[in-house]
């Protein structure tokens, strides 16, 4: 494809950029280990991710109020606690840091050499449903090389909410198709390129495990489909 | 001063990390040069800046809707245009050349080994009244080694509004004296304390020019007067 207009970047970053299962199970567990709260952590933290977006759609139905994903986290996490019968082990401040870990996911292997790349040629952004802050220390401890942290709490609205994708446009000063959402999420994709913008998947197979389902490939009338970022850059020609 | 509670830095742009007016004076004397237009270009870039906060107040006042700043600029270098008798020979695209030029403003001598430094320690942004994508383009090319781009468009609300130095701390999911705003001018950080905010004053007495009156040093109840960002560094045990 023909990248000569494009100035943009914007990208997914839960499963896209950074290993949230992977990372959320060692840091999980590590706790576990150290307090003596031997439970499958590796099963709260899949009950924890199948809580994000039914979380979400109370906010995005008008249910909830705005809410940071943040206390979306905390709130889900607590009734885990009360399902996985660790309440009582449990303080607030334990439970903070627990929560507190969603800022310090790691990137997949060649997350940070593929978004250095890319970066000498666009401006690269987040685009996520993860609240600001939380975006912003992830960027800065993972390292994501990124310009600029665009967040679903800016508008007020999480995606796949039109909102967030034009948001992002009208921000960045340029019109939709400058601008090109990556994600390894096919519904992601298909909301941005129903507000105009160009689409490049980015095949994540293991974000929720080995062998469990994940998007494999980019659906119809996504722009671009992609093994990681280096093989982005290769097609972008950066 | 203790800094162990401080977790972000934010910072005041135009004079404080880039020199605008050397970098315009220079931009728009080589390109008057290349185009044969022969004006006092110091003193068209001085009146640009002039025109720089009664622009805002409208908008302020609410004289004008939510107006980005490269619009502002805008509106205000085509009047210059007129008074210099320049408008015949700048057509619409060199207009835009010349606005753009607030997008490649240079740094302060010291703008990015400081900032690098005090990045290893804190959260570091803008809070700026330039619009989101010309301080993006702005730390991208100075360049200004940030972890989040907050603009006075995400609020829709320009300093020394509260909206403004709130709506970062907000963002930021803390409290305002964890948040240290940094910058040159006495205006915005006593703005920037009236909202509970850490002050510190960074002396730029040259941003106006050699011997033009600029704020020399900190007005009373801000926290801290450094010379240049190498000792705020120091004083913030960085």
């Amino acid at each position: 494809m023909n990248a000569d207009d494009l100035e943009a970047l914007v990208f997914d970053v839960f499963g896209t950029l950074v290993d949230w299962r992977g990372s959320l199970i060692a840091d999980l567990t590590a706790f576990g280990r150290e307090r003596g709260v031997t439970i499958d952590w590796a099963a709260l933290v899949d009950s924890w991710r199948a809580a994000y977006v039914p979380s979400m759609d109370r906010v995005r139905s008008g249910e909830l109020p705005w809410t940071t994903l943040d206390a979306l986290h905390r709130s889900s996490f607590d009734a885990l606690c009360e399902r996985f019968q660790i309440a009582d082990a449990l303080d607030d401040e334990a439970r903070r840091w627990c929560v507190d870990r969603w800022h310090r996911l790691r990137p997949w292997s060649e997350t940070v050499a593929g978004l250095t790349r890319l970066r000498t040629r666009f401006v690269l952004g987040t685009l996520s449903n993860g609240n600001l802050r939380l975006l912003v220390d992830l960027a800065k401890s993972a390292p994501l090389p990124m310009d600029v942290i665009f967040s679903a709490e800016l508008f007020h609205h999480y995606k796949p909410d039109p909102h967030v994708y034009r948001g992002a446009v009208e921000l960045l000063a340029t019109t939709p198709e400058r601008v090109m959402l990556v994600a390894a999420h096919n519904s992601d994709l298909l909301a941005a390129r129903a507000c105009g913008l160009r689409t490049a998947f980015v095949a994540r197979p293991d974000e929720y495990g080995p062998g469990r389902p994940a998007d494999r490939s980019a659906a119809a009338g996504v722009d671009l489909g992609v093994r990681d970022l280096h093989e982005l850059a290769d097609q972008l020609g950066v």
